[in-house]
């Protein structure tokens, strides 16, 4: 067996393989307890932040300068007229690690987005003073079709209404689609046989088919810019609608009880029952698990959004503000160019550097 | 004023601004407090994790393994011919946060990366058994043109040598001209004036006009890989000349010294001296500090490199070895196909997936 082959195809003792769990487990049990520390020591200067956040003269434009400089995993997802819309509208945003107890104890890595903005003649976009997403930390066993375990942990949410003004709706319905089948979800039914699934999975494969024409087009144009700048297919707004997995509290209580037991008995050095499956050959192919999560997902990375806001653009908040790059720098591939004008609700242009 | 400008040039009182620094400040340091404690609560797991990669079924392959399965900023530095090399001969990682002390006081941001490697025989390209590359967090108050004072902070290195066999060096040259350089400035005399500050300058623009040249050939035959993966002219093991700047233990001292004292001052409410440069328009293009630096870094990108390796690559190499994305996943533009070969050095293949 040649080097590069043991790279590829490491094997592992079972032992071995055990120890390795044990201390990958190690590892994520210490991340976990470095955010709840962080999220704990770090409250009180949140708090002073947003005192000054909150003084007059930084309190109109702080949250809307902080969105146009964002990191490159926040700005690409935000369209010309997604930049348009919060420009003018967002008023404040707020993240909170709602789980986490006044003793420190709890979640760390759930958290609640609140989005505020202007309301009325100020608003020509939508009706909505406040926006909130919660984003739960959830743990789910499944089974695959061979039998197999598998754990997945992540993020999940509940789609949030918009309640768009005529036309405004830069998802061009996918949001309120989205939020149909949740609520007719809630109210029963197998999911797949409900009217509102069709109509998600029609209305994505639209728009799908839409955006691919209009790259088409522009790549005859502008060859250039082919991987760089957010798809303007996809608004920022259905971030809004992301889902995630639909597993319950109850069920993630289960699963990290087991999951947690898992561990106890891997430090006892006791036998526990993925043992044999690891023995396997790992040709999993046709032991994948069926998810038309895929199918309905209107913004699949939303967990990887929510991930940046929560860990990069809210404690960075301040560098963000205080950053020229918006008018000066060339990190983005595209840099947004303000325009003044008198309007309302004036055009914002993304210009190439 | 129209919205758009005051986000473009928010006007704020100097008292607000006063209140900005203090709590920017305060981030500052409660992030680098973290890194402090993740290093000194997160070190007897390091150890732990150490033992098992040791173990004798895991070793020979780990950090190989780790090092293809690397995450996008660091994979981006990595050519084909690195890989080849990297996949052939690299036995271990490892990163010490080497300032700080059996206390858990001193400075988290200095870090020692030491790679180890296979020799003899079986290095077909260097004598190198460790190269080790240490990173101080230094700090310097640089004065502008016009007598502003701007504080920079971060990584410096010095270049170290790697004792390449005939023909295989794939920096073509560059890291021995830039040790060749450090060197010489060691010895004394301005830096601009040695004839090794040419060379350096010269042999950039060289590799540069060759890499311009392939890559205006290569586009004519795929148009579509003009984003994706590393640019094959710099290679990682250039790396190992980034430098940073040469300000010393001692300037980095004065200069922190001076910062502490700033934020002391900020925190009573005491002038300090920036006040009323803030005043002044911040038309500063004819205000920037000279920097030979630019000229002679040949691996601009390397204080990232280096943060990347140290809080992602280091910290996550379990995942990064378990993981299956080196063989299955697209993550990436390009991925790495491991070629069996009988061969002392097998090539690797990189492949569009």
């Amino acid at each position: 067996m040649s080097l590069l082959d043991r790279i590829q195809n490491p094997e592992v003792s079972k032992e071995t393989a055990k120890k390795i769990s044990i201390v990958e487990q190690q590892f994520l049990r210490a991340e976990v307890e470095q955010l709840r520390h962080a999220a704990v020591t770090m409250k009180p200067l949140f708090e002073k932040r947003s005192e000054v956040i909150n003084e007059p003269d930084v309190k109109e434009a702080f949250w809307t300068r902080v969105m146009l400089n964002a990191p490159a995993e926040i700005e690409e997802h935000i369209t010309m007229t997604d930049a348009t819309i919060l420009a003018s509208t967002l008023k404040n945003i707020t993240v909170e690690r709602f789980e986490i107890d006044a003793q420190g104890q709890g979640e760390p890595r759930s958290f609640r987005v609140t989005f505020e903005f202007r309301t009325g003649d100020e608003n020509p976009y939508f009706e909505n003073e406040k926006l909130v997403k919660e984003f739960y930390w959830r743990k789910q066993v499944l089974t695959t079709p061979k039998g197999h375990k598998r754990t997945w942990d992540g993020l999940v949410s509940e789609p949030v209404r918009i309640n768009w003004k005529k036309d405004q709706d830069p998802t061009k319905g996918l949001l309120d689609l989205a939020c149909d089948l949740a609520e007719a979800e809630k109210k029963g039914g197998n999911r797949q046989e409900l009217p509102e699934f069709m109509k998600v999975v029609e209305k994505r494969e639209e728009l799908e088919a839409a955006a691919e024409h209009d790259h088409d087009h522009d790549h005859d144009h502008d060859e250039d810019e082919e991987c760089s700048g957010p798809d303007d297919s996809s608004s920022f707004f259905s971030f809004f609608g992301y889902r995630g997995s639909d597993v319950t509290a109850e069920q993630s209580k289960t699963a990290t009880k087991e999951d947690d037991e898992r561990y106890e008995k891997l430090l006892k050095g006791e036998p526990v029952e993925e043992d044999e499956e690891d023995e396997e050959d790992e040709d999993d192919e046709d032991d994948e698990i069926e998810d038309d999560f895929e199918e309905i997902e209107i913004f699949p990375a939303g967990d990887e959004l929510a991930i940046a806001i929560a860990e990069d653009l809210w404690p960075n908040a301040l560098k963000y503000y205080v950053t020229d790059q918006l008018i000066e720098e060339d990190d983005f591939d595209e840099d947004i160019e303000l325009v003044e004008d008198e309007e309302d609700a004036p055009p914002l242009k993304k210009t190439k550097v």
